[in-house]
């Protein structure tokens, strides 16, 4: 049971967008037990989609398809699959009836030609019905190889990969059970954790793989396995899982398919019924968007301020003046006011503070860039750490941001 | 001018991470002239790779390969370009000394032997320097077509684009000139746009080509073209933006190569001298960490409050608790205390405020889940506005911060 996926639209080969689709239909095909084999991004090119097209219907059994399905000139691939399929086009009633509710309900504009010609499919096609937008999905077999056309835009996918394309492929193949299983470790290089685990690494049985995703400051290990007694892949995993952790146990913070770092720490605080607030001046707000891109957040997080200039810091969160002029805006000392400060001001068990020069200029403060200092005050005292991040403004942001959240995982486990 | 990207690692393949490595490179590989023909991205897996490898020099100039180097047992890419260029593995003298000098200066730890082993590289190999890893690129010909091998941890990866791969490509190749420009459009749908601009459209001249791309409310227009004569290039697209500017001029807020919204905003501020403060709640962050992504925010961003319990809206924000008992905290009226108070709380001219439902539960508002209401407060007035953005938390969010983004541009260049 393999798959490809195939991205369709010049802007992604240009690098004009990120392609975010393709993780997510491989994250849910591997839900279901279809492995992809490859993913493959072409141009909206007619020869060059026929021949990814024929390339793939030899290699796998899925081939999900995705973008080119617009209402304007440059989206071909409706017209490419008909030329693949030898088929045309016929309107489709029931997706013509769906756009006209659309554009009744939402749109509130009138209907253009273009979007009637929305509704047109291909005759050997199962259309699939598109509840976000105009564009219908389509279920096409050639050769005992199903492709599968979605539209690009990543919402309309989703919808179309929930309500359509997953039931559809359940029903049709007989699947293998997938399972992985990510450690998450901060702290240490990959390589050490190598040397670490060798002998358990060379002791894993034959179907389970081990990966090393390491970035900034953490790595990911990934226990992976496959076949179709369920059971037996569970257990055989999590026996692995069970040796492992007493290796990597000063490192070792939790499980990824379960939660982020962010979501390990919500759970704790929830369990200990305590509340964070965050002051910061270099993450400019990114540490509380992480926290709320999580629902239930608001059980334990009171809120943030982003201190970013020089006044809000002395106005807002009251850090004295003198303070800053003896030690600099970026100092442990600094962050150690704005830590127990804003917790008093959200009145929150906990206070979590940056502060710091992210370059590219060195701004208010004489630090160089990179430095980040980083403080907890807790109920029972208040403590901070400085580091150097390296001169890249966006990497110094996230590598403070996931040492922020690192350091405040250490201290809420510690209390336990 | 034709390159591949191969991208390897099965993390890509189980979605377990969204390759963005490829759009970088794209994008680079664009703007000294090469276009890229294929992203594939394949498993660890050594007779898929030499698939890829072969399929790839068939069709391009040049391969750019990324991943699988790193110095545990899951990374092959090495060993299986040893196998496809019928070569052996070396130590590189001055890859050895890189490693060491890293180890020493940053990672503090015993060099282990899969260190030093990082050191081996093709015997027909350019190493390339990796100043941030030990990881070394490599550059290699066969039948006039270059493979590039390059580690797949981002910021390595962007060191040795730009240090070393773009010089060589750069030096190595004649290449066309490639221009992209791209019409940023907010409010209207790509099929009203498309009907309003179709005669200019029919008439584009050969080279230039026009693509779409719709998503969440605005949409990006990009023109693009390429040939050996730069200014003629230039000259044509200029004459086509020329034209097409004043039919979506209603719509049009900026080209995306120059700047995003967020910019476009930032650059405003500072012509006119004025500051900006924010009050999140349902956006939790992200707008701040939006606009402090790009330097220079300091300039005219004071600061914001992440305001997400009822308590901080009413404590630090001072919004009437009477007021959100009237009107529920999901209405226009509290957004406006809101954006009015932060502006007086940050001491700044304009005050932007959200506050809204993102869901999956309902909390403290009786709001329908996917109401977000935001509000402006300018030195002359404050003005707010209630939108519904679905069900999807993560879309809410981030239609609230884009449609946030359009209210104050408009707002702002109203002024001038």
């Amino acid at each position: 049971m393999k798959a490809e996926i195939i991205t369709i639209g010049d802007e992604i080969l240009i690098g004009q967008i990120i392609d975010t689709n393709s993780a997510y239909i491989a994250q849910e095909l591997n839900k279901i037990g279809v492995s992809v084999y490859q993913i493959t991004s072409v141009q909206d090119d007619k020869i060059h989609i026929l021949e990814a097209f024929q390339a793939a219907e030899k290699n796998v059994d899925i081939v999900v398809i995705t973008g080119g399905l617009g209402p304007t000139k440059d989206d071909i691939t409706k017209t490419t699959l008909a030329q693949y399929f030898e088929d045309t086009l016929v309107y489709d009633e029931a997706v013509l009836e769906n756009i006209k509710y659309l554009w009744k309900s939402f749109v509130k504009q009138p209907l253009l030609q273009v979007n009637i010609d929305q509704s047109l499919v291909l005759s050997k096609a199962i259309a699939l019905m598109n509840k976000s937008g105009s564009a219908p999905g389509m279920w096409l077999e050639k050769n005992n190889t199903v492709f599968i056309s979605l539209p690009g835009v990543p919402y309309e996918m989703k919808g179309l990969m929930n309500d359509e394309v997953l039931p559809r492929i359940s029903q049709k193949f007989k699947r293998p059970f997938i399972l992985h299983k990510t450690l998450l470790t901060y702290g240490i290089g990959e390589s050490i954790i190598a040397e670490r685990i060798k002998d358990w690494e060379s002791a894993l049985p034959e179907p389970i793989k081990l990966a090393y995703l390491p970035n900034l400051g953490r790595v990911r290990l990934r226990l992976s396995s496959k076949g179709f007694d369920k059971e037996a892949i569970i257990d055989g995993v999590n026996a692995q899982v069970t040796a492992l952790i007493p290796l990597i146990s000063d490192v070792f913070v939790g499980f990824e398919e379960q939660s982020s770092i962010e979501q390990i720490i919500g759970n704790q605080l929830t369990k200990l019924g305590r509340t964070l607030s965050i002051a910061e001046s270099c993450t400019g707000g990114k540490i509380a968007e992480n926290i709320t891109a999580h629902s239930g957040a608001s059980n334990y997080f009171k809120g943030g301020l982003v201190a970013y200039a020089m006044d809000s810091k002395i106005d807002i969160l009251k850090v004295n003046p003198e303070l800053i002029k003896a030690h600099s805006v970026v100092s442990n000392q600094v962050a150690e006011a704005m830590a127990e400060n804003v917790r008093q001001l959200f009145a929150s068990d906990y206070g979590l503070a940056t502060t710091g020069n992210a370059g590219p200029t060195k701004g208010d403060s004489e630090a160089e860039i990179g430095t980040v200092c980083i403080a907890i005050a807790t109920p029972s005292g208040v403590f901070s750490q400085q580091f150097n991040f390296g001169k890249q403004r966006l990497r110094v942001v996230q590598k403070a941001v996931t040492m922020a959240f690192t350091l405040f995982q250490k201290e809420i486990f510690k209390k336990c």
